[in-house]
């Protein structure tokens, strides 16, 4: 019997953006796999087994599910958001790349879900409206310099950019440190959004000008978008200022 | 009476990728608005209008949809993927910009979806498991060298690339171009993957080298993932390969 493995993208917060697909694949699994919090947000299921870890532990955790489905089981490895994007998904294919041949031979796929950044610019608008980044601020996995390459060419080139794991305790400066960075980059008044627990409870959503920008009040359920210098906030009396990214850019734009 | 508008994102494809945020989104609707393909996925429901527009209209679209809720309609326009890239979030905001002081006092919200990268790269593993861009290569609203600079940028600092709007019978060498440019700033065996038509009928997934990717196999319905100079593909006896980007990158990588 061939096991499988499908690693499963919750969407930003409750079941309103959980997709059908997503559900089904997990009422199916023998067994669950996740860091706590996202399991958390699965309803338990009798028979099914649920394996909780912690979120620095995707490697181990990808590999027990790979041992689990092995033995011919349908396992689910649950992740926020999309499994894509700087999640499970990944981490799941590097234990493949490097683990037992046996593993090619399982039944894996991925299930997509709306990841952060999607979910955060709905909320302000169309701030993704033209082409944009995603940056992962984590130097856990990459070296410094590597993300500050990245940034200066985002910023030069014109890219919308969305930054993702932004702070952490382990981690508290990167973020400062990119928008001092940006700042010599990009003009003042550069639209920058956080938002911290979309789709969840105690959401919220603030924008800022990129000169006011506070890595403080950010922290690890915070994902940033920083406008690129086209980017344009509506005001609109006694309503939420929009935030968009016109979808054209003028002769002679950067 | 306030009227609302909303810009829903139906995913993919079909209704296992819609969340229920829009699906409830579109039952709640008095009026839909939206790209004839697109609104044929939604069921006809008794007391809704319907509004379709060509692929070519997004501004008057969204400037009828605003004018129809500024009645005090419940309007929803429906978008492909997630409205918020590369599609009707910011031209309903462009609309709001330029247009009619009262739309400001409207109730506009956008409902995010699972957008065509996220699909394409769940169907082949996890291309995008790293820092990664979404390029459009319609130059219909920028200029071409626009894109070429940001193309530069991208592979330069060692983004994986995602390319939306590749190609279409008014846009025939863009594609092919990009291609050739990339030729010069990445690895010859660098992994390319076309996703057509994901989570649709008739849906197909190619994954290709660099130096093989051929623009003529592309359409408008195709979604293009172009690896960085670390994205990986595991070969499986059996099984489509699986394309990947580590989530770690090396002292001394790009």
């Amino acid at each position: 019997m061939t096991g499988a493995l499908s690693v499963v993208g919750l969407g930003p917060g409750g079941p309103d953006v959980l997709t059908p697909e997503a559900a089904a694949a997990l009422e199916h699994a023998d067994a669950l796999y996740g860091y706590g919090p996202y399991l958390d947000r699965v309803p338990p299921r009798p028979g099914q087994s649920r394996h909780a870890s912690d979120n620095r532990e995707e490697g181990s955790r990808a590999a027990a599910a790979l041992r689990h489905a092995a033995q011919g089981a349908k396992v689910a490895v649950v992740s926020g958001g999309d499994p894509g994007v700087f999640a499970m998904a990944a981490a799941v294919c590097e234990q493949i790349d490097g683990g037992e041949p046996s593993w090619r031979d399982l039944d894996v796929s991925v299930v997509p879900g709306v990841t952060a950044m999607l979910a955060v610019a709905a909320r302000v608008g169309a701030p993704l409206g033209h082409d944009f980044c995603a940056i992962s601020l984590s130097d856990n996995l990459k070296p410094w310099d590597v993300v500050e390459r990245r940034l200066d060419a985002a910023a030069g080139a014109g890219f919308v950019i969305a930054l993702y794991n932004p702070i952490s305790r382990a981690r508290p400066w990167q973020l400062g440190k990119t928008f001092e960075r940006l700042r010599e980059r990009l003009p003042p008044a550069t639209p920058v959004v956080f938002g911290r627990a979309v789709g969840r409870e105690r959401e919220s959503v603030s924008v800022f000008t990129l000169a006011a920008a506070d890595a403080s009040a950010a922290d690890m359920a915070t994902l940033i978008i920083i406008g690129s210098p086209f980017t344009r906030v509506i005001e609109r009396p006694g309503r939420a200022p929009l935030v968009y990214t016109p979808r054209f850019v003028p002769d002679g734009g950067t």
